[in-house]
């Protein structure tokens, strides 16, 4: 067995994707995890709009995740400048400051909504054989996407200035119940339609539990890797976004993948 | 001659492009100049940091030209976070609120800069073919470059989800006595260079205050361009960004070139 030979800082650890990370990496990292109230387990209480606080937090850390954040597709401008917008530039520069090596930011494939928007159903086809990566230019669907671009704008700043590598991850969806066929309806143009409608997306996007930690624990490995934008899902049968980057920089392998129709129990 | 039919507001209108665009547009449309603080020519005052009153001056106008930025490269991030990220916002968000058109907003070729810084002064040899145009994916090489990336995010968004039409000019590098040649060393890389070695850059970039007017003018009339980012730049010898987009999509036709050498003085 590993020693927990790196420290790692998560803030938001009080999310899901938190919540999933901390039972993941528990084993193989020491663990900070960062929050912006007190919790029921055992948490470092700052919020990202206070840079000071952040600095004291990141001293001899090895590598911080940065999920916090108004992940709400609909939240409101001056929520997203403090948390995304502030709290993102903040993260990025303490890690400076405190020289942390490295920073995994997550990003959300909503930096590309308005492409599937726009593409209709047809994009979740199993037969459509049209990929996204990191090349196609970005086409926000709402604020809080609009301030992953600028996240992954800034880190990109900081990774080419200054010595911290940064990896972008434009995450789908992480379930607390880890099952793709109980997603529950969510906020987008397909919170109405049934299940069976709305699953090709839901498919899409699955990204599993164990997935979500391998993933992450690539990033936070890639030692070489001194830049990158990555989409982080499972091995879907049908996914829009194109895992080949995280694949071949990061090492990534997904193991599950979200079953064809939301009627197959078995996956 | 045409009557001056439309309505142009440009915020920012006490800088050097504003002060070409007072000029140039003067003729043509019905100009309304929006500044920080009163100037000797006839302006509205307006802090674009104050939503509202954005709101109130953009009633009744057809487009507005968005200059006003901390626009230094080494601008601190609170001037940016307040002008360029805050600001930039409010003016799309009272362009909609206010049921504007068209927002142009300025740009910058810096979105790119640390490509340039990567390829180093090769990139500006008039053999080199090298371009760059508006899929290449960003890099920005300041702060401010940040904000621009987000600015151009933000302008995608409100031109997918609301009926605003959006054009992002990446401006290169416009001289308050239009001469390419006598340009000062700025703040950049090859600041301490001699003009020599310094002029295939500021060549590469160069916009002469007629191209700008142009161009400009070509943007506030494509009503038939929902969404674009286009490179402006004169049409010079060698230039690492592509000019096709903004020929082909808007009509831009450049008049000028900056000479190959400083020491010739015919262009």
């Amino acid at each position: 067995m590993e020693s927990k030979t790196k420290t790692i800082l998560i803030t938001g650890a009080e999310g899901t994707v938190g919540a999933v990370l901390r039972r993941g990496f528990a084993i193989n990292y020491r663990l900070i995890a960062l929050t912006r109230t007190p919790q029921p387990f055992e948490s470092r209480v700052a919020d990202i709009t206070d840079l000071d606080a952040l600095v004291t937090e990141f001293h001899g850390v090895d590598a911080v995740i940065h999920l916090a954040a108004a992940s709400a597709l609909n939240a409101p401008w001056d929520a997203v400048l403090d948390n995304n917008i502030v709290g993102t530039r903040n993260v990025f520069e303490a890690a400076r400051l405190a020289k942390v090596p490295a920073v995994i930011f997550a990003s959300s494939g909503h930096v590309l909504g308005m492409v599937e928007e726009e593409a209709g159903n047809a994009l979740y086809a199993l037969e459509n054989k049209r990929e996204f990566d990191h090349t196609t230019p970005p086409r926000p669907d709402s604020l809080y996407a609009v301030s992953k671009v600028f996240g992954e704008a800034m880190g990109r700043y900081y990774s080419d200035v200054f010595p911290l590598r940064v990896i972008c991850v434009r995450l789908g969806t992480i379930l607390p119940d880890d099952d793709p066929r109980s997603a529950s309806p969510g906020q987008g143009r397909s919170a109405s339609l049934p299940l069976e409608e709305r699953y090709p997306r839901i498919r899409a996007k699955w990204l599993s539990q164990r997935d979500c930690c391998e993933l992450f624990r690539c990033c936070v490995e890639a030692d070489h890797v001194r830049w990158a934008v990555v989409f982080g899902t499972s091995d879907n049968p049908r996914q829009p976004w194109s895992l080949a980057k995280a694949r071949q920089v990061l090492g990534y392998t997904p193991v599950d993948a979200a079953p064809v129709s939301p009627t197959v129990t078995h996956r």
